[in-house]
């Protein structure tokens, strides 16, 4: 079992060749859609959904370049979503990680543009999965139409119909478990199903990191909830999900046949996480 | 060899039973969004994408029925294209084949979530091709980025590089080929590709289908500037281009081993048509 630090950097160091091997090269025509894209999908983030991708191909006992192309598949159609959210008639965000958002900086029209043409490559890179691609891009759309069925709930909540104007109202009860499921969680169980099927899994392979990812991401939703303060629960209650989802997550790993340290050193880590 | 009339509504029959079936149920939560995408997609239209596909499919000796989910595939990925073309940021268009744009109707967050949706569909949809699926939805995935490429070099052309407003200018002698390959012939290249992959053909089959669908594509494109009278070329020239590419892509079907009576009924109609 190697120690998760050193294999987080190797992990990493894989998404991000894979990225800039996939996305077009700077200075592609057109130049402004190619810089649009590379600016959108950045360098060095946290990239934890093609973590949770490769160490799935992991823990059922396949390598972490089984599941490279899945892996940039799943960062890149999440960096589309942020696009998209940042829009003016969505959340009217002119700043992301401190930057210009996208439409802030390249215009409306191309940051749209830009986030289609990152969904469509998100697609293209996962058809090049070594084994399995037909699953694998079968997972990768399921969470394309949940992800995006769970932001209009979101955004039906917050602004009516339309979704263009009104301020945010706290998520119904009977909303908060479809809006999690989907917004957050879907992507992360697409990343642990692409890196299972990349990996070589069997159906039940598959089935355990589903049950993990599920969880893993609506702790990391709970989690966000309480960093930002805006939770539907009171607090007891959200720090009560965090803890069952964190262990439903870890408890699932167990069925697993490869080597699943990484994935439980990352569940116990997002818990504890300070931004 | 059956008429090509007969085969037409053959396929069309199978074009909307797919889309139907894989698009949300009427009702499906959330409502507006699965409202909006059947919206887009509609019924009846021509599907001049799809039959494409579906008779690429023939023409390398499968059935129709292989090509079914590649089919919705590529009208799915289209649709989604004309929801984003039509937004207050692109082409501002309230209506749409005579009736409200969706973001007219839905409101414009909601038409570009329906359209992220849509191409997130897509995929799915082309992930359930009968075999050669890894290669199907790689033409797709080729595609959908090589749609938005020709669509930003289009908006660089009219309106600066934000795409967000001035008078649609001449489009320039030396962006032609390239936005008219890629925001047209893209679409009509990878439809029969994908037919042509799920019909089981060879690699051979597959280049010549891309020749044909190129040049079809193509023509279709220069028969549409003469219906709307704004070519960037004088009118005798245009005529002659819809002549050269039509007549290529007829030639294109000469080497294919199946059926490919419809896909040459297909090339000539499409260069009489009234609109």
């Amino acid at each position: 079992m190697t120690n998760p630090e050193k294999l987080t950097t190797d992990y990493l160091e894989i998404v991000e060749r894979t990225l800039d091997e996939v996305l077009p090269k700077p200075g592609e025509r057109p130049v402004v859609l190619s810089e649009a894209m590379r600016y959108a999908v950045g360098t060095g983030g946290k990239r934890i959904r093609p973590l949770v991708c490769i160490a799935s191909a992991a823990a059922v006992g396949g390598t972490a370049e089984d599941a490279r192309f899945p892996a940039a598949a799943i960062e890149l159609l999440h960096n589309y979503t942020l696009i998209h959210d940042d829009l003016p008639a969505m959340d009217n965000d002119v700043e992301r990680r401190g930057k210009p958002s996208v439409w802030a900086k390249y215009g409306e029209a191309n940051a749209i543009l830009a986030g289609d043409a990152l969904q469509a490559l998100a697609f293209r890179a996962a058809a090049d999965a070594p084994r399995n691609a037909s699953k694998i891009v079968a997972a990768l759309g399921s969470a394309g139409v949940g992800v995006v069925q769970g932001q209009v709930e979101d955004l039906v909540r917050e602004c009516g119909k339309d979704g263009t104007s009104g301020v945010p109202a706290p998520l119904p009860a009977e909303c908060v478990d479809f809006v999690y499921t989907h917004k957050t969680a879907d992507l992360f169980v697409a990343a642990a199903a692409m890196g299972g099927y990349a990996g070589g899994g069997c159906e039940e392979d598959i089935a355990s990191l589903r049950e993990f990812a599920l969880n893993l991401g609506l702790a990391f939703q709970y989690e966000d909830d309480l960093l930002d303060g805006d939770s539907p629960y009171p607090r007891e209650k959200t720090e009560m999900l965090v803890r069952q989802t964190t262990e439903a997550a870890v408890a699932a790993l167990a069925k697993l046949p490869g080597d699943t340290a990484f994935l439980g050193a990352l569940a116990e880590k997002l818990v504890g996480r300070k931004a």
